[in-house]
């Protein structure tokens, strides 16, 4: 596997676009499009948020029940979600106005929306940029960059990601866009993340790979706690890459695995490293827990701390606030016989161990909490389980973001 | 019950102070003193943390099998959490030090401490102090509220009440002190509270009473989320007032019911009023639940949302993240067949109903939001159950509290 240029239309037959609708921001792209040349398999995980955005509705009717999607169309700004019923005629409205378009069943039209709750889109705008995208989507490296733009909100920088690998001879691609930011606390995926392949593989063994990644990536990643009422991954396979089908227990499933797996942690972390207002990654990462479900507690709890998150931002070495939100976990763990290390890019220190903190230098200390990805390693020496979890630092300008956001 | 004058010892024969030790802070008092002349039943609950401060531990072994219990010496700056064996050598050594000053047993004598997780407290100074406090003590009210100025760390107003209560013609004082601010999501009770009453009552009945009490008081408040490794909630009984003795089922034990869950909800909600950096009260009633864990659930979930938390701040009516955080909470509603209000001194407003937004003024909704204590109503129409929980505002303050804390 290796990382190559380019993002969501890198594979085979994928094009994309991102346009200026207007639908809440002025001058910049607030439209996305997905489009295969060819039918795809799809696999998808969603909030399980009781509030249902109605795109996150819509779209998990397609992935439960259509044969095959072809075209996922975005817009920023403004969630579609508290809108009832009239929020769901938007979805079916889009997806007419896009299948009539580009000449695919409207069934086959996924739809994805962020932004505000509760206030209604502009289906006039909507209906434009469709026409727009439309005309505009295409193969080059631009225009999947364009998409990958077109779907951020708070976030600072745009997400997208490509791979290739060799099933048996024969040259598979992955292409991704993600956007995060604010009210992210994914508890089946994202606020929105996209996955194309050309890879040939059954809608089964795709979906399989998909609920299991996601419990590593997108749902070890907090930036406030709050779970979206849009969070969704999809991920589309065209085919287009000529592999032979792959199966799971073979080598080729292995390899696939590992890159859907790279795509996903990657896109993942850089949703935490670019949450609403951060300046730092936090990574916790827990080793020798008793169980895999114990160490996803603690490293998950580590990150979710409002006051670690707070004293990160300050660069103060307080590890109190780690081992309290390590207590308050749920897991079990021993903290008379535990070990905190602080971990940058040339050093690690031990912080914590048998009780009470060691004789550390501060001032080194707060250096490995200065840089922009801030590491905690935490051995409990209990089992051989391990997980990571990743956030971001609490800062001024979160609150400011969250303070004003609709005004 | 009515309201009186006074705190911690306005109750018969209790004792209070507070002094400066230069335990951490300069030129403020930091060590109080709460004694009673005689001796006393005690019932305490404690932090659900499994890093449990030193003092946590001494406490709740006392309350667990010592007889009775005379005083409690309280020092801030430092939790005495995560210091090891050391840690539990100050608390013995405390008890010492004030046992023979005071002529009680050591195992009569409480401590609690609250601060900054990991430093080790000065002795020398901690036993100063304690004299300091034995030759202080006061049944003034000034010593009591001397006293509870002492335990505050970044409180901002000292949080002490007082009431009575008639049983069959005998006056039944309680008095309580409190201190809150970071580090609170209470899961057995806050930071550090004290209630003291000169009611006569078993040790059994006082446990049970306060147990009960606690889930729908101090448990039902947070700040950030975090919960402490020092919680800490004490209530000592000395018996003086001379009632006759206080038993289950009869209507004295209603109405000394009545009188705690009325101290412990006022302090409850001052700590959450009074929360890191907090400019207003949020307070949020969900009702027609169709479980009362449901009912709380749904509360919690919206005063513990960051998003919310800073659209408080902003004064922005985004109801779309009070749906969100109830939709997350884990508890089942229909969002189609709910109704949300916000409520403020003299008005009330449907803002989300059938499923969407109503046709709400945005510039009432934020006059709604301006105000000290900021409510919210949710009607789930489910059944009968009920909840009430309270929260703060997230402001910048609460950032730069805790990114400076240590320094």
């Amino acid at each position: 596997m290796k990382v190559i240029e380019g993002g969501i239309n890198a594979p085979k037959g994928f094009e994309a676009a991102g346009v200026m609708a207007g639908i809440k921001y002025e001058n910049r792209k607030d439209m996305a499009i997905v489009y295969s040349k060819e039918p795809c398999v799809v696999a998808g995980t969603f909030t399980s948020n009781i509030v249902k955005a109605a795109p996150v509705k819509w779209d998990m009717d397609i992935v439960e029940n259509s044969p095959f999607a072809q075209a996922v169309i975005v817009n920023t700004g403004i969630a579609n979600a508290g809108t009832g019923r009239e929020g769901m005629e938007c979805c079916e409205k889009t997806a007419e106005v896009a299948a009539k378009i580009l000449g695919i069943p409207e069934k086959a039209v996924l739809i994805g929306s962020t932004g505000v709750i509760g206030a209604k889109l502009p289906m006039d705008r909507i209906e434009e940029g469709i026409k727009k995208l439309a005309s505009a989507k295409s193969e080059d490296k631009e225009a999947g960059t364009d998409a990958s733009k077109a779907i951020m909100t708070t976030d600072t920088v745009n997400k997208e990601l490509a791979v290739s690998l060799e099933i048996k001879g024969v040259t598979v691609t992955l292409g991704a866009m993600s956007k995060g930011s604010g009210m992210i606390h994914p508890n089946m995926c994202t606020m929105l993340g996209y996955v194309t392949t050309d890879a040939k593989i059954s809608k089964e063994t795709l979906t399989g790979l998909l609920k299991e990644d996601v419990k590593d990536t997108y749902n070890m990643i907090s930036v406030d706690g709050d779970t979206s009422t849009n969070d969704t991954l999809l991920v589309l396979a065209n085919g287009l890459a000529g592999n032979e089908e792959i199966k799971e227990g073979t080598p080729e499933y292995e390899e696939f695995k590992e890159a859907l797996h790279f795509i996903n942690e990657t896109q993942a972390k850089r949703l935490a490293g670019d949450g609403e207002g951060a300046n730092a990654l936090i990574e916790c990462k827990v080793i020798n827990a008793d169980t895999k479900e114990n160490a996803k507690k603690l490293a998950k709890s580590v990150i979710c701390s409002s006051l670690t998150k707070a004293a990160v931002f300050g660069h103060d070495a307080n590890w109190g606030r780690i081992l309290c939100a390590l207590g308050y976990s749920g897991a079990k763990f021993d903290p008379d016989n535990m070990e905190l290390y602080y971990q940058g890019s040339s050093a690690s220190m031990l912080i914590y161990k048998d009780g009470t903190g060691t004789d550390y230098s501060e001032e080194e200390a707060s250096k490995l909490l200065s840089e922009k990805e801030v590491r905690f390693l935490v051995d409990v020496k209990l089992g051989n389980e391990s997980a990571t979890a990743w956030g971001c630092d609490l800062t001024y300008d979160y609150v400011k973001i969250n303070a004003d956001y609709r005004s």
